[in-house]
């Protein structure tokens, strides 16, 4: 278990030794300067990894303001952060009203570039300080649920920035999404319940980047997976995969641990709570706590907390259903969040998204961009070759064949 | 090991038990009669699975007649095609002269579409018969490396017909590609050679979905994977499937299987052979020969038959190496192919492009066109169907939330 | 797919690449001419592979006598063993009654020591021959279904002989049962099929080491895998595996593939047949036809060969079952049998088993012996060694410490 | 993240929830009060599983005390069992000699049964109160590394107690050992470092139980797994399971992690430390820091604390290693131990090994023994059952059929 009171700095340092990506890049851009009289704000998972970017881009000449919602919130780093100089809008106990008063007060220290999650600060901006949105250079956004309203407010016309989609990036949903999230969340699962996932039915709601991750985890420590998916070509590979494929609806009577892994309002309704067997539990990965009908379930009657991170409640028809972390994400809420290498690449997309708008977004239209391929690229081969790989050239003979028809 | 003496017809008949899917497409096609009066070729491996498709295709009401170069010909099923009465350009005992010259009869009876593999007899018709290509309603291509290079006539403005590029579908290179190809190639390195890969390097040279299905299945068997790549986003995910990532040049000395799996020319050189440890295998997985240094190996001097379907040389180095089906694609030359599952999807994708062509190409551009989503989720739909799968429908308090922001 | 007309003697030679361990031992078995003077009966599965044994032994100084049942019979090898002067009884195409014969004339010879499998040999000896026991030295035996019935006959009081149980060694069970067993059986039926695991609904009766490997090649190929056991401890090992455990009359309804693993008599019964879903395949692997209900079959009506090794019945509930090789071992009809490492390992055992006995057994008293450790160790030991391995030394420090309270 | 200060009581009643062998077996021992007039002492990791054990004996009418050495104590369940009214001899905080004098007042109590871990208290008993020895009827052995040592002095004729080897059961070490402690290991280190496996070179030394259990789980994780073994059909096995097979000697220097799963003295030596890479990590699996070269480690100098759990060290080389949890046990130190289904295995066998005492051990000779049959056959059916698992009956034909020959 890890020892939380431990000193912020300390784990800021201990996430710096396993990030040789975003270290290589920040000795470019210290050199180099590159981000001089520029204010970036960061509005991310505030850990210890997320730190070493806010550190990465300070050393880049930016000025970095920091933001984050009192759920994703590690104090300690809040403290940590603060120690350095560093102007953090975030604190752990914050109510929902303090936390949009946070996110205000973030926004109206005037930033040029935005790096967000979910989108949640590019929307209140876009709602409520439309002539500071005007200023901006542009944005970078982190996660699935954050890409797809951002594409929804562009086709309405409604976006006023670029927006580089770091998400969408192959460097990105591959190793974070998969890798990342997948493996965190069944160990945060193992952990706030003590039990194991040998022998159990478990259920992986969307069988995307994320469940995919998940599913693969789950079997992997002996879990009988059962995949419900919408879509037809996701939900024929979870077949090939070697899942059972079935409509969620009719899976849940044997669903003893749900993952909802959609990034979707309203993954789980009432009908599945009321069809699960006595004693499941309901588990967000990756995703809100907006997948979980959390409404129905408080409507329920009082939960009894069972255990640091876990309620039960009672069920109309009588059985009990434990629900992790308030339904919010898994692996955000009770744990150090996805191991420190995955972050190191996901982080480093960003300083390097941060660096493309600062030289370059400046006379870019509205709208969702992709990370630059060569960015991509960069940031997959500094890891591989930390990891001691090495890559195969392309030779020019291979060059011209592929040419030829 | 099938007795490949056994009967044309009744290995088409143990194909149809185990393709649902295009049983189903057949059974609306027919009643409809969407084809009539168009004259259908099929130019794809011809085995028994293909000759099901072509039944189909004719119970739709198209005229089919049938091509296939010599090493990809099965005489059986040539036999029984031409006993149920179709013209078929294909002899297994074909040169290569005369193999050009069946794909030239077959392009003489004046096709209104084509489907083809490889695009070898889509490029043969636009060098040698552009009249015929202007009367062509379209076609569509199977392959990768088919799409390659009519991708490349495409942007050099050569290409003159629509193409449906049904291997860009993910319906067709998830399935057919990691779990058929990839599961194929595997388990006819097996049975040609009686080994196992337990305990044995394998190196897999390109890891897109052929050789990550490739790499699966040979781990999964015990293998010792290295995976050798020049793009570093999948070398980087080969690293996180769990395996050795480094250039070919620096594997070969432990490679004591090689599958090529990049679907490019001169995957494999001369400096790679020569490294290779005493006793190796070169294996091509899903491409062709042209991955292999067949002339380097071939001026080596004699090679000995060692085996039905191996033979082995001598390097400069003096050590021995193994050439399986003279560098020919493993799957397609050694064994039955892919599963029949398998390509009951491909097969059914490459029905319903047909029928699209016919209803909807007359006046589409020339271009590679992907293949409809609506096509390919309803062949996947059917697939899951099939095996008993069922998927979760989408609510519209789901598509609301997805739209709001 | 092999061709079985290749020379015999070629085959042979592709083997003997790839079994350094008996090539080791037989250097040192030749240059000490440790079995002159003995004459050895090896009755064992007649293939490229058992052929290295008899010559490894005759190398030895053994004269060796050669005797296997017409359905493991490879006509090439015995052609092949003839050439080189063996007497060799067996024909591949023997009657029940004829094969019964050869077993008698291969024990007239006058057997020293005898390898068998199934303990055929070694009973129809003790009912027939109690003289030519009497004046055996010992014998070996190669299957778990031999090695039962032995200790039964040695309980009773009935067993003449000293007979080293070689399958019960962990270097022949792991590696030859789940390794090659497994995963020859699982390849067989893909072979024999053209069809794949992925999405099916795979049964496997019984959880032993062969099961064991049956259960994960075909998990690992992407079947849903379920075990059906009598014994609690296996079953719930199955279960932590992650595999549905249920009995075989419970899931017989969902069993589209069942391999029945017991090495048991009636696993397979006909109230199980009756229950299978439509299309439903019944395979042996390890086993032996006993192991299904071929008299229900037979009886049900005239079957249908629908591809070589495959017949159809129909039930009385209507439906067919595919049934492969007529019940028999899978792997063992269809194919060359167990990889060459494999068998390396097993024949190695065989090899210093026969070579203990010749030299220590004349004063064992009748009974199932272990296999001597050091036996195993070494072959597992030479075995390591020629693919790479290397072995961590136990130091003195470490033995004392083992031996402190 | 678990907060350990949550009270004993809710953990205790958290882990009853998923132990459904404990409570069908507490069930009706309790109802038959068979243990009604025994002192029992249970001396085993202290934690809320080992809690419910303590109950179930209570229930069936023992008087229960409890012992725990410091380092494996649970200070919250010290209280709530005291606050339950037990005797409990443990102390999270007492020195190694507080230690001992808690396991001599524990023992003064006078047990009639002692259920023991590591055999701990067992030999403290025989050489300092033989008296107290003479007046038990037995004790039960819950680990390998303490079955050893009560072999050791069975051999020696020191050993004066019949002893139930409770560790050798099939369905301790299967499910404990491989699945407990191999799952719960891998996670400890994830979740104590917050680092991902992927990519890293893991060295599992020692490919028992425990190491497989190990290697499985961070194979599945990513990591490319080297196994080092001095025996050599385990060294085997590992190299067919697919792991580089190496001695540790030569795997050092790429070790970035290393398991120790021996359960020997001095499996990691100075010499293989000296050899690691620098940042490489120390972990035991499931044994204890008689593992690691701890002397040698303190003889470096100055450790560092970097992160709760973590120390590091600088070698002679000038490179830095980390060592996990002082080298203990990675499990037990720094994480709530072994999965809860686990642990209701294990102490479902303790409970049936003491009331097997209670009845017929009395006139037992000292020794060690095996688990009885019977009882692993029971604990495994009802954890089956409770997993909604079922058997197939033996059938009488299949009986006979055993029987013949």
């Amino acid at each position: 278990m890890i020892d939380i009171t431990s000193s912020g700095a300390e784990r800021i340092a201990w996430a710096a030794r396993s990030m040789p990506v975003l270290r290589k890049i920040s000795e470019r851009l210290s050199t180099e300067g590159s981000l001089a009289g520029l204010r970036v704000g960061i509005s991310l998972v505030l850990e210890p990894k997320t730190a070493n970017l806010v550190l990465a881009l300070r050393d880049a000449g930016a000025e970095v303001v920091v933001h984050c919602g009192a759920s994703s919130t590690d104090q300690n780093v809040v403290e940590a952060l603060r120690g350095m100089g560093f102007r953090v809008f975030a604190d752990s106990s914050a109510s929902d009203a303090e936390d949009v008063q946070l996110a205000r007060e973030f926004l109206e220290t005037g930033l040029d570039i935005l790096v967000d999650d979910g989108a949640s600060v590019t929307r209140l901006a876009h709602r409520e300080y439309p002539e500071l949105v005007a200023k901006m250079i542009g944005a970078a956004e982190e996660t699935t649920s954050g890409v797809r309203p951002l594409k929804v407010m562009h086709e309405e016309g409604a976006l006023r920035l670029p927006v580089i989609a770091v998400n969408d990036s192959a460097a990105k949903y591959l190793f974070d999404n998969i890798y990342g999230t997948g493996q965190s969340c069944v160990l945060a699962f193992l952990d706030i319940t003590n039990l194991q996932l040998a022998g159990r039915h478990v259920v992986v709601v969307g069988y995307g980047w994320v469940g995919m991750g998940v599913a693969r985890f789950a079997a992997a420590l002996g879990a009988r997976v059962i995949v419900s998916e919408i879509d037809p070509i996701r939900a024929l590979r979870a077949m090939h995969d070697g899942y059972e494929v079935m409509a969620f609806r009719e899976a849940a009577p044997r669903a003893e641990v749900v993952f909802s892994a959609t990034g979707l309002a309203d993954a789980v309704t009432e009908e599945h709570v009321e069809a699960l067997p006595d004693g499941a539990f309901l588990c967000t990965a990756g995703g809100g706590a907006f997948e979980m009908p959390m409404e129905y379930l408080y409507g329920l009657g009082r939960s009894r907390s069972v255990r640091p991170a876990v309620d039960a409640y009672t069920t109309r028809g009588g059985r009990t259903v434990h629900v992790i972390s308030d339904g919010d994400c898994l692996n955000c809420a009770d744990a150090e969040g996805n191991p420190i290498e995955v972050m190191d690449l996901s982080l480093s997309l960003q300083a390097l998204a941060v660096e493309r708008l600062a030289h370059e977004a400046a006379d870019w239209e509205p709208g969702v961009y992709d990370l630059p391929v060569d960015i991509e690229n960069e940031v997959a081969r500094i890891r591989l070759e930390a990891a001691g790989g090495s890559l195969e050239p392309l030779t020019d003979r291979q060059r011209e064949a592929a040419r030829a028809w």
